[in-house]
């Protein structure tokens, strides 16, 4: 599309503009809208299928509410590119999740408007309350606060605790239910049976054609709000359905209602207004939205990457040779060779069947493979409960998200000692979803845990040998293995297995010079880096730990006999990670030696590609490079 | 009681033996467990209320059920002392969490019918349904497994995460609601006002007498199986309560029912065990039944200490002279004085009112002060939007619960650099409560977090100025301030407040021969250790770091440049803890020194009186005396 195709939306660059359009040139500016999205990602990747899912929504919500004094907070933040567009970053949206650009998240400091920084599920409830509560502790007795919640997020146990609260308050709190049935992959659990009897109230009740009617017919627009003049009675009885799940919380229910009809949504958003205290609106979307094939096939469309937004076609790289596979890819086939020979094997994902690559084992073992929705804590009480009755489960979790069963991985598996296999996903940095989700703080929140076995591969045979290693019969401790987001670096890497020592790690090449110890996948970074230091004169000895804990006292003890100069390298924080770890045995053995500790450095590191993440944090081949030879040639001067 | 009282419960070691009894003098042997455990406690201390009020609960579960073959999965556990007691630990009941002895809590170590260990909330259902998803993958298709509850614990995010999953399967799971409206205080939220109305059908309704009548009727005592002869409908026609909460989690609702009948119970739970799939039993108890006082006065009777099992008397210590306050009541009043004096300040306790001592600033206080009921997630992020909000917010939570909001902490507190106050109550190891109880790992699961604020207070005086430092509107980062739990050092403790600079440590006393760095609580134990060190002619320097985060780096150049024995010590992990940061920045600023790290060392500690426990790890004041006249003599005699 032209600029001119963006007539109307070139004109709004704050809600303040948006809120002197004419009601009806509103479903034109949706219409806008979605195709400035569809256009942008496109050609510069990201989130799509959830924004075009709430163009109407959003549309709506800052048409009605009077943002940034009316607070909105959008859970997750994936359905959130419509709010950026149309609070002042139309003109830098092309910068999404790029280096240096906008975040592809809701960011306190990138704008007013966001008003709570999201990136993991379902804490829209919880802030939305604490703001509203402050609200009114200020006077602000105007002032209203919108949780926007996805159904995928509302499984989530914060999601209920915040409901449990917010009940018994008199905030003025507004829950929007965006009821798609989906969050990455389908929704699975009771919590969707129960929105879909609920959905069915909608689907099937004549007062939908009622409500549909006064909604769509001529102006005023607000005949809605005229029809139900006794509000709280007046709507109520116009909706068809009876949230008694959430009128139990004290929150009143209103719902269902087609998330796509804007000429519905502004005057039912003005009328709920009125309604006083904790309220929640139950909203029917369809992820994808006014993109036929995003509608179809919505995991696939949730993140595309690039695409001609006219044919459809998702751009994949070519290549003339076989290319490495995913890390994903590795772990979910290998995990299907281990169960066909160990029935003891189980696996559980909490919502991440797609992302995780266990949706194979799902569909070819079935009974086998949970997914939890996003329900990370149960993930890991239930796998301690199936590992109680002898049943080898991984759990299968991405390093971020992992932070939320930190208390069910201590006191459930760790203190029970166990053995409960965690295979934890994307662990370092992860790209272009930026500061929420790294994964940066595992190896320093685990390795203070007592008898946990902690592993990092650096490559795909020594992922699946981890993975053989951990299923014997003969582990009997808390087994993490943690690995990288994306591709690996073996293009033949169905291996067959070994099993690998426990806390033994591997010299990969002698030096003389200094000696790098790396830990997971940075030692591909070690391989290249040494070669570059040998033209340099500089000959690097390379150990790969493979695990943080145990630590592989023996080979460490040989390296702190032969060097005085060592380098540490993680894709983990600094601050107490696998580095602190070395320093520790260094000191309690009464070692003397110049450590260097490479890895993620004790800030936050914000979004790009993963590439110019570990450039700045000076861990990638060329940052090693330059490190060990401003280091030796820093040492070289100050000795002689 | 002599032992002639307990003619029955004398016969009982184990549940089979239970199970030989006739069921009409079930009752009998109620009123003999309910004795032996008011005797027991009231010599020996524990926790009270809550085990009274299951004894009925206890002894028709082990009746009805084929225990350990059927799995019964204690909620918490401080209702477990019948138990223990019925489940071969009567003879070493009375060792009950004392340093070697028996654990306070269900513990798989000790026990096979302690299916899991527990100790905080909400686990039961995750892991009873792992439990029973094997039981079916394993074809035991007899094999029942419960999980019981308190509805304190029903409000933890993690139990609505179960259901979630339980609504979908057809796990032979019984979900026992142990209803008595309190946890440790009372419970506050909106899932309580809905057990309240629950708790009414049962209170009202015609249907009790029915049940009563059928229960309590003479032989034959399953008249009420009988008289629900097609199961599904029967039972439920004949219950008053329609728990669409739970139903509309896909979990069959069943109650409310007087559990303390166990006339009612046994044939009930019988009925039950032919009901297929998911089921909750709501059952309404009272907590500390049959031990009046214990009745009307809950929370103090929680957990009471020794007392006067005839009068009721509770025994405290009588001191001549003033004694040092707990710091948790140093925390409360210190609070109300500061808030006092700043309208931004508010406080949040997950459930913990009394143990907090936040219950005078919720009295005093009401708006500023919030309750949340056992929801840690929801406390944080709750925290997190109000601090949007230009609140100062303290949010109080015992060390070992702050686990359960780790990724809150990262994701909506220092992600957002939003400056929360952490009072991480109960820091370091906790005594009696033991291995899931103990603070042991959060200054290391906090050090690695960017822009955070890590303190540990040595005093009380300490405690008060970090508290008035935290509140300044000058300060702008999340701040965690870490104190231990129990009595402090001060008896005249309401000190003028000062400013702590952050950052900044302190010299407590000048040395030659070895310098002890410590934080927090410990100092004490360096202070004292000093005196007994120069005796030894051993003249040791003191610092007392007060920040884990950031450390006082001018200080430790200080340290490190003079000298080159060092100990650090912390009532924490030292695998990861502040002895590990200080090793950190010895390496990076290129100092070589011997350093010691005293701590909780890597391995699970038990429980015990905190001195058996700090003993035990060796950083107590004779262990840090030991440790260093060893060390320096070692040192000595290498270099001699």
């Amino acid at each position: 599309m032209s600029d001119k195709d963006f007539s109307i939306l070139n004109t709004i660059d704050y809600p303040s503009d948006l809120r002197q359009l004419p009601a009806d040139l509103l479903p034109e500016l949706c219409f806008e809208l979605r195709e400035f999205i569809i256009d942008t990602v496109s050609r510069n990747g990201g989130h799509f299928a959830a924004s075009l899912g709430v163009v109407e929504l959003t549309v709506a919500l800052h048409y009605v509410f009077n943002t940034p004094y009316d607070q909105l907070v959008w859970d997750v933040g994936h359905q959130a590119y419509g709010h950026k567009i149309l609070t002042g970053r139309r003109d830098v949206f092309h910068t999404n999740r790029k280096y240096n650009g906008i975040s592809g998240f809701p960011k306190r400091d990138e704008s007013e408007y966001d008003t709570f920084g999201v990136g993991h599920s379902s804490t829209s409830i919880s802030a939305a309350l604490g703001m509203a509560i402050a609200s009114r502790l200020k006077g602000e007795y105007d002032r209203h606060h919108v949780a926007i919640i996805g159904d995928g997020s509302m499984t989530a146990g914060i999601a209920f605790e915040a409901m449990n609260h917010a009940g018994i308050t008199d905030a003025e709190l507004l829950i929007v239910l965006n009821d798609n049935g989906i969050s990455i992959d389908p929704i699975v659990g009771a919590f969707n049976h129960y929105l879909t009897r609920l959905r069915a109230t909608w689907q099937s009740n004549y007062l939908k054609d009622k409500i549909e009617k006064l909604a769509t017919s001529t102006a005023p627009f607000n005949l809605l709000g005229r029809a139900a003049q006794h509000l709280n009675k007046g709507i109520r009885d116009l909706l068809p359905g009876k949230g008694d799940l959430f009128e139990a919380f004290g929150i009143r229910y209103f719902g269902p209602v087609d998330g796509h009809d804007i000429r519905l949504l502004v005057p039912l958003l003005e009328d709920l207004k009125q309604v006083k205290g904790p309220k929640l609106l139950h909203v029917i979307t369809t992820k994808g939205k006014g993109y036929a094939l995003a509608e179809s096939s919505q995991t696939v469309w949730h993140a595309p990457g690039l695409f001609d937004k006219h044919t459809g076609e998702i751009f994949k790289k070519q290549h003339a040779t076989p290319q490495p596979p995913k890390y994903q890819d590795v772990f979910g086939e290998t995990l299907m060779e281990l169960a066909e020979k160990n029935d003891t094997i189980m696996a559980i994902t909490p919502a991440m069947p797609s992302g995780s690559s266990l949706k194979h084992m799902i569909e070819k073992m079935p009974g086998r493979v949970f997914d939890v929705d996003i329900c990370e804590q149960h993930a890991v009480t239930l796998s301690a409960g199936l590992a109680t009755q002898g049943m080898r489960v991984f759990c299968n979790i991405y390093s971020t998200f992992m932070q939320r069963a930190y208390d069910q991985l201590i006191h459930d598996v760790v203190i029970q000692h166990l053995p409960v296999v965690f295979c934890l996903d994307r662990g370092g940095l992860v790209g272009e979803d930026g500061t929420s989700h790294h994964g940066v703080f595992d190896l320093a929140y685990t390795r203070s845990l007592p008898g946990i076995i902690v592993s990092a591969p650096m490559n795909e045979q020594e992922l699946r040998n981890l993975m053989f290693t951990a299923q014997l019969p003969s582990q009997h401790q808390p087994f993490v293995i943690r690995y990288p987001r994306g591709q690996g670096v073996m293009p033949y890497w169905r291996t067959p297995f070994e099993e690998v020592p426990v806390g033994v790690g591997r010299c990969i090449r002698k030096g003389t010079d200094v000696a790098i110890l790396s830990l997971g996948h940075p030692g591909n970074f070690v391989l290249a880096a040494c070669t570059l230091l040998d033209k340099e004169g500089i000959n690097a000895a390379h150990y790969d730990m493979r695990f943080l804990k145990p630590l592989d006292e023996s080979l460490l003890h040989e390296v702190f006999q032969h060097f005085h100069q060592i380098v540490t390298i993680e894709d983990g924080s600094v601050a107490g990670g696998f580095g602190s770890a070395v320093l520790e045995f260094m000191v309690d053995n009464h070692y003397q030696a110049d450590v260097h500790r490479l890895g993620v450095p004790d800030r936050l590191i914000s979004h790009g590609k993963v590439e110019e993440l570990y450039a700045e944090c000076g861990y990638d081949t060329m940052g090693i490079v330059r490190e060990v030879k401003a280091w030796l040639v820093k040492k070289h001067k100050l000795r002689s």
